[in-house]
């Protein structure tokens, strides 16, 4: 009887297969599903919803990029802004009239409506945090 | 006279030192001054505002530690998450009663009133993300 609670009480207290711990989420980024999106401009260029609102994240969400050589995100704008850490490789970030390269341990701050577009010019996979907001202030 | 209404134009456009380029914000993490927090319980860490307010962030922050070998960051909890990617070194993840390890690549959700603290327990330095939430949801 005492063993047949305890697996009953497992059974609610199981949590993701994803999960390495007791924290309530501790994965590898590479564990966490890439994924394409389907929005115009992008090339070779895949994303990895690393924390959200799945996860019980309100406030913000973490994504993971990887770009491909010679891919990109789209050249665009929004009302959100981006909080990006550039973990490997090296590229141009482009707004409409003008372009600065980065390299692995820049950062930048994207405020809202300004445009971007992340190009991969390296020969190595271009891998970037950015973290979007799910609620505009 | 346009020469004048050129420099005057230029006082009032004038971005921080820190700046790369033309986006709002774009720095190496290294740029970002290391400050040391006062909060009891920590050992050897220091942490760099890479986003925060001061740059127009109005939702979260980005926060970039670094800890050295055998020191930690302070066992507590607090009434906001923490979305966390680790950059750099290893180490173990404690909470009251477990602790688990992680790598670099890992990435912990920790949501509000988590008991948490990350010790570093490799021989160089532990380098991690830590962003959090400017309004708590």
């Amino acid at each position: 009887m005492i063993r047949l609670i305890f697996y009953v009480g497992r059974l609610f207290t199981c949590k993701s297969k994803r999960d390495i711990g007791d924290f309530v989420k501790h994965v590898h980024y590479t564990e966490v599903e890439s994924e394409e999106p389907s929005e115009k401009g992008i090339k070779d260029m895949k994303v990895r919803w690393l924390i959200s609102k799945k996860d019980g994240a309100k406030n913000f969400a973490m994504r993971l990029f990887e770009i491909q050589p010679g891919g990109h995100s789209p050249l665009h704008q929004h009302d959100w802004e981006h909080e990006v850490f550039i973990l490997e490789g090296k590229g141009v970030a482009r707004k409409k009239e003008s372009e600065e390269s980065f390299k692995q341990g820049d950062v930048f701050y994207i405020p809202p409506m300004e445009w971007h577009q992340l190009v991969n010019t390296g020969e190595d996979t271009l891998k970037f945090l950015c973290l979007i907001p799910y609620k505009k202030e």
